[in-house]
């Protein structure tokens, strides 16, 4: 049956991308050692393109969260730099250069209008009318497959408080960012979480958690 | 070696205790739901004074936890009800009762100066001049033992914070608590933690880390 799925890398204390982000930074302070233990990985660097990489503990955890997802809901915070205005004449059009590493639908959700972008064999739509309306269209685009909420916090805080996240997995990473984007925040204690598995990896804990409604 | 060490049970977004601290909820709304998993073992019923309880996984981490305490550090907070004042006439006495569990000098950090409290055989030691202070005296009276500091958030994330920490656990509670005392408010990226060890249990992952200068 299709799932709604999110995971993430996290800090110990709580962040998933550090203060400040910015053009040159688009993790914040540290938040590329957020990553580390993933961008040195063969399944990571296939997967956009790239040569090389290790194989390790990480790389089944890594390989299982890639499968038989369908399509991606991310915040207009991870499709692009910050900036919070209208698109303009010469719209953003995504970190991934033309061939995103997606293949398959990106829904982004934003306050701005847009038109659909198609890049190669990935189409962005953007959502303005918020996260319902991005489920119901990400899943009339999956069939049987999985929707996966690509982040950042914010996105990933109002699935989890409106109840319609399926499944959390956190890469816990043994470092502290001292501030930036908070995932849980906003989320109160009616969000129960059931223990999936826990497994430990080279750089990083990963758990895995079923999400009670 | 002696080594200074802190354990404790943190919800999933961060919390070690909840918010609204009172008389009451000592430990906050949804405080104590953090401590089921402790609180139903045989190890900490025997040590707290009680017969019966369980025998699981959990057992073995707190044994160890428990095993060559010398002396124990914890804020004011954590002996007594939010106050901010002065001691008073008839101050209080501890949550523990004429029997307090510790059996071992414990040191009370406060702002308000008091002569030290003998119960049973545990003394209170009230240290009015900081962590550091504190922690010189805890060390005169362990010898070769560790000394634990036994928190809260504020009394850990200071002891963080001063690179005065050798070992921290965590047990990992996957409960949202949505407010309340945050470990490792304050504390920056300077602190790097080197996992030991991760263990899955009932209810709870125990998460312990080396903390390096």
């Amino acid at each position: 049956m299709s799932k709604v799925r999110a995971d993430i890398s996290i800090s110990l204390d709580g962040y998933v991308a550090g203060a400040n982000q910015s053009m040159e930074e688009p993790l914040g302070a540290g938040g590329e050692r957020l990553h580390e233990w993933l961008t040195a990985l063969k399944v990571w660097r296939e997967a956009s393109g790239m040569e090389g990489g290790e194989v390790n503990d990480n790389s089944p955890v890594v390989r299982e969260a890639y499968a038989n997802v369908g399509a991606e809901i991310m915040g207009r915070g991870k499709f692009g730099p910050p900036s919070g205005g209208a698109w303009g004449e010469d719209p953003w059009r995504g970190w991934w250069g033309d061939e995103p590493p997606f293949h398959k639908p990106i829904f982004v959700i934003t306050h701005h209008e847009r038109a659909p972008l198609t890049l190669s064999d990935t189409t962005f739509t953007f959502v303005t009318d918020g996260i319902h309306s991005a489920l119901e269209q990400a899943r009339r685009a999956v069939g049987a497959k999985d929707v996966f909420i690509g982040g950042g916090a914010k996105v990933i805080n109002e699935f989890l408080a409106a109840g319609l996240l399926d499944e959390l997995e956190l890469h816990l990473v043994p470092i502290l960012l001292g501030g930036g984007a908070r995932l849980f925040e906003g989320v109160g204690p009616e969000v129960r979480l059931e223990p999936i598995r826990v497994l430990e990896a080279p750089g990083v804990t990963h758990l895995k958690y079923r999400v009670v409604r």
